[in-house]
């Protein structure tokens, strides 16, 4: 009973959103490694080092994280670190399909490796790294939806 | 990482689909408790006993498998145990909402419990309970949707 | 190329909507079967016999269609018929789901008999049997939501 | 300008997240008529008398707030309450699919009444009257989810 | 009872789902501000003075219609005309959680605007600007789809 | 009963699920005329020509399957080609809501075509050509995603 679980993702830049999953996320795994693409199919806001950080800054009260920069096939990377277990929330119907067609296709890629779902809480279902850079960027307040030294440095680097 | 389990159901009877997830589940946690409930809403075609043993019977290679009866809040029956995780398996949209909601509802009444959701496998996506049911009593074959054993029972308790 | 296609249904009773697809479906198959199910797993207000005259009067100037009761298996049935073709309507996501899961089950139990969807006109998106029923139940009318001799068959049948 | 809003239901008994959407239609229109329906297809937990009481009751601050007993047509009811706009609550995309069919069918029946829709506040999103009497059944705590006044009537009511 | 509700969009061009939208909104409200946003993240085929002309043109019957560019949080921009409304138009699933992410982003930015939904009639389901645009460069007629004013600037705008 | 049946995409490239379609719809009609877009939206790994080119390697044993080119209204296309169906294939819920549309278009573009669709086999479910670009990409496996000459050509194509 040694799992060690993927988070994998973008976080361009991390929000409450993915907080709390990575918080839930804790206590039930010998290890939660946050997994930051640098694979990107769009031009992201933050540099693969910026959006590192920031995780790393808001859960270095876990000694059960890790964060680090992953690329190529999830499964592999997956592989390499000795995970079982990829994590993934689940906010919508839309995230439903699109997640229900990722965890098949790696299912068959890798059998060995679980993906397990974990409903994002009600709190932070409207929450995305899309609206809230959108929100940032049309001056509106990122309270309650990213922590403290994570909109400070948005503001910092959408006034460059 | 002692975690524990409950994947709740009626049962009526246990589907390919349920034994895949059960097997995945296996892997991952110290203990798996199969918790059949007694209080469903509709009548049922097996008794509790006859429901409890048809899992105990196809899962009975898995030795951290327990499967038991249990009544009230899951919430509840969980502490009890003390289990720290729900499973639960999503084939479709219908299934997302409505687990969606349970897993938040469970949430409020226990923080502490965690609700984790697999996909269920392709090939049993459109297998249901009442479906198989259905196709037993209208006497078509029941080969591939659940283990022999229990297609067995469905015939018997069909054919009184 | 000589397809008999099967649109099965409880019909209790046919709807305009139901129409619509009969009458799209006559140019493309060389017969169509209009299979009225006996084994309703609720109670309807019309008998089998009232549910296959209801339509067989309204379809009577379509030469290539058959109305007729059926029970068992749709497969078994399609079979017996020489039937290749199984014709569905789709209104929303919640029938998608669930038409899904039949067409899937479908191909398992007889992998020759084929399923076809077609999209419900937008104008007849919002109707369903039961939501014609219970409009008539209240006293509204049904112009526009049913052929008229189908409406005065419903007010017969609920003032009894 | 002087618009009158139809908030109908069986609120059996009625929840927060009803509570949440008279709240936000009170400073919208002229009058909220809160239609309580006794034609409800299924048996209910408090009769009509009840579930009217219960929301006067939790209502009352409310100058604009009118709760009272309705049956047959939405729209007729409407007509003769002068009122031009239904209000029904979403929360999940089953809700929307019904509800469409239902504002669909009204408009068609009476084009002259607008159905409008809010959407239910995020922590309400799991909240129905059926899972809290289960709940409540069950021996769970329904803090959070009705007015306490609410909460001892059904207790009362399970009690007996 | 004096609302003020906000229609906003980018409405290029503005289609007969929209003018529909717009026409059910006149009646309810004291004033619709029909809010052409000059945000848009996709390149418009019209400028923003076209796209406020084009709507302008066919809601000049209205007289408490308004057609205004705007720029900036919608919430802030609501605030400055002293509006209390936000009106959406719903056709799909997809549009549904799209919509509801929107309104509860707002609601938290400034819980004193309501936003609600109107369903589009189901003649004009299956609408959307981008389509037409599609229609159109093909060679397509756009007849029922958008006011025949509409239809020659698109057919101008496209041949330039 | 001489239905002539389009299959149109931009199949960049096709995959097994593609296939199965075709392979489904053979018995069915009279000709299957595969249209491959030339107007694709997005930039395309495949040029045209290799698109159809290895559509027709895969689909060689099939007398009455045609490979084309085409560009324009599809319904345009269809009326020219004498074609009176419009066959899609159907994965999930976000697919039925963009078919549905282009369904809705379609027939009032011309009621005389009718578009009819097949679910796609559950083992292809997950199956997209952009999935499978991705992965390819990534240096994973696409065996059992599409055909070996398929395979060895996206190699190729992403070696250059």
């Amino acid at each position: 009973m040694h799992n060690i679980a993927i988070y994998p993702g973008t976080f361009d830049p991390a929000t409450n959103g993915h907080l709390d999953i990575i918080e839930r996320a804790v206590p039930l795994f010998a290890q939660v490694i946050v997994a930051v693409t640098c694979d990107s199919s769009k031009p992201t806001l933050f540099s693969i080092q910026d959006r590192i950080q920031m995780i790393k800054d808001v859960t270095q009260n876990y000694s059960n994280v890790r964060v680090e920069e992953f690329s190529g096939l999830l499964v592999d990377y997956a592989c390499k670190k000795e995970a079982n277990v990829i994590i993934r929330g689940l906010r919508a119907v839309s995230d439903f399909e699109h997640e229900f067609q990722m965890a098949s296709l790696n299912k068959r890629l890798n059998p060995k490796i679980e993906t397990l779902f974990m409903m994002t809480h009600e709190d932070n279902f409207f929450l995305s790294s899309s609206a809230i850079k959108e929100i940032a960027a049309l001056g509106g307040s990122l309270a309650g939806f990213v922590p403290n030294i994570i909109e400070e440095r948005i503001k910092q680097r959408l006034s460059n």
